[in-house]
């Protein structure tokens, strides 16, 4: 599919849907739509991913198959000054995919243009209606299950998941993706927002899709969420790790932070005992270890990320990378694949 | 109010919002429907209670303010075999309280009887539209947290709540509730069914219930739900345990369970391990401690009743008491709450 994302003033560091889409996506990006940068080109902001032209408005955009809010403010509201390019995607007859909270098929505007225009609207943050508890049987799977947890809300988990997932391909290892937030859904076209889910069905949400997947993949890395020391989303961190019912973890954090992003009079724990509470709070119900650590490093330079790099995996007292920066070999042997026979 | 409550077939043991009402209620209940004991009366069953006659059907029951179904068959629904007793309950004008996830307010025919004669629907499980994610701020409030942690589910955590703030209250000392399920709820006449929020606001519902009540309580007594160690629920009890951020917790167990209820595959993990975990998570957000152990020995005789409630408190390595049987002298004194000056 050729697809266009809207990321108006957030592009590329507020942009998480946008340069996730970009850099893991199978779809082409035909434009990123950003009224600030405008004129320039993605890789004049993000020189390893694939290219396309940052342009004002959807009039500038060329063919496409569907059309991306690829931005999500604070509270996922819907801001009126992108109207005018949904309208005019809808007006295409383009699909809209969407991650607000704010829903646009509870939008009477676009609900009444997709009609016209025999256009979908996807509003990826709402979750199915028949969700149910979890009957525990994840630990019961064949599929190797791998979930990413960290020390707080975007430290690249996702990014972790996904650079694991492919560098075990490239080993000729059977491995898929259980995508559990909105960029995740975009990228795979399925999923479910655990985030968005009633509380009680957190861990059946998981559980459902590694039961849906197990049968296909020989390892399945799941897309963790929050974390156990956050004091808004812990929830949904526990109910991933309890409902995924993880053989392994790999521990994500940021380089330098010390403060919960937000929440910044909240302290990060001192990292080897946050290995400790993963490890004790998920075993609590199925065995599990966290096997390594993936270190954010991008705002370092190389010699200081290879510092940070070793300190991280000291305090952790378990091998570290950055997934990004370096490679995902030593996490791949720690966890020890098979591959397909 | 007077009230009556439906518990069909499910009397006493498996209604535990009728009896919750009957021990812990500020109203009068004139009757429980049940029809395989109707007949007998409540005390024939449960001695300790004031005393209503039980019933077969709605003719039988005397004037009310209100018609409360008492009980949650597994998976929430609605049984058919309740319509012509919620029906005549709103033929008489009055209102209907449901604590299962089936919501009487999508239900057309009591919608339209609820109009035609002026009666409410109270769907208790429905939680507010409004809700957010937790600011962060319990642990700034002046008012003591006192939240009661588990085992399991249904380890008597709301009943300690209740125990607890009514001895507190005898003390002087200005205790208040927060109810956090459907019984709870129905006692108070407010509350959030924090199972049915959205998984990411689990922490901010259960903070602005605190928020709005310590202003006029010394200590507010949280009950909680579910259990860390549970294969599907332990996220509710994570988001409560994170957004309550408890000054300190009190732990329930029942005598002799070593599995989890409906999960009989999951051991019920070492309860000194527990109760290191339920301190290690809470304290990762703000510093908490388990200060004593409540045990349920309400099938145990006398003797055997004293053993357990010892053999736990050594096991949890704190003081431990079962608090509907013996007292709350022990706990109470423990969480060294001041009196009102």
């Amino acid at each position: 599919m050729r697809i266009a994302v809207l990321a108006h003033g957030k592009f590329p560091d507020e942009a998480k849907t946008a340069v996730g889409l970009l850099r893991y996506g199978p779809h082409e990006v035909v434009a990123v739509l950003d009224r600030d940068t405008a004129g320039d080109r993605v890789n004049d902001h993000i020189p390893d991913v694939r290219d396309a032209p940052i342009v004002e408005g959807i009039d500038e955009v060329p063919d496409i198959d569907a059309f991306v809010i690829g931005i999500a403010p604070i509270g996922g509201g819907f801001d009126e000054s992108w109207r005018p390019d949904v309208r005019g995607a809808l007006g295409r007859g383009v699909e809209v995919w969407s991650g607000l909270h704010y829903f646009l098929t509870e939008d009477d505007e676009f609900v009444r243009l997709a009609e016209e225009h025999d256009a979908d609207l996807w509003d990826v943050r709402k979750p199915p209606g028949d969700l149910t508890v979890s009957e525990g049987v994840a630990r019961d799977l064949d599929a190797e299950i791998v979930l990413t947890v960290g020390s707080d809300c975007s430290t690249g988990k996702m990014t972790a998941s996904y650079e694991l997932m492919e560098a075990a391909r490239d080993r000729g290892i059977d491995a898929g993706f259980i995508p559990t937030g909105q960029t995740g859904i975009m990228i795979e076209g399925w999923g479910v927002p655990i985030d968005r889910t009633i509380s009680d069905f957190t861990a059946g949400a998981v559980e459902r899709m590694l039961v849906e997947r197990s049968e296909e993949y020989d390892v399945l890395f799941v897309e963790g969420q929050g974390s156990i020391v956050h004091p808004a989303y812990s929830g949904v961190t526990c109910g991933i790790l309890h409902g995924a019912m993880p053989d392994h973890l790999v521990f994500c954090h940021v380089a330098g932070r010390e403060q919960i992003h937000g929440y910044e009079s909240f302290d990060i724990p001192d990292l080897g005992d946050m290995r400790s509470l993963y490890e004790d709070l998920g075993s609590s119900v199925a065995p599990t270890d966290v096997v390594a650590g993936s270190l954010n490093t991008a705002h370092l330079d190389e010699e200081a990320a290879r510092e940070a790099v070793d300190e991280f995996g000291a305090e952790l007292g378990i091998p570290a990378t950055d997934v990004v920066r370096f490679d995902c070999d030593e996490i791949l042997d720690e966890l020890d694949l098979e591959r397909d026979p």
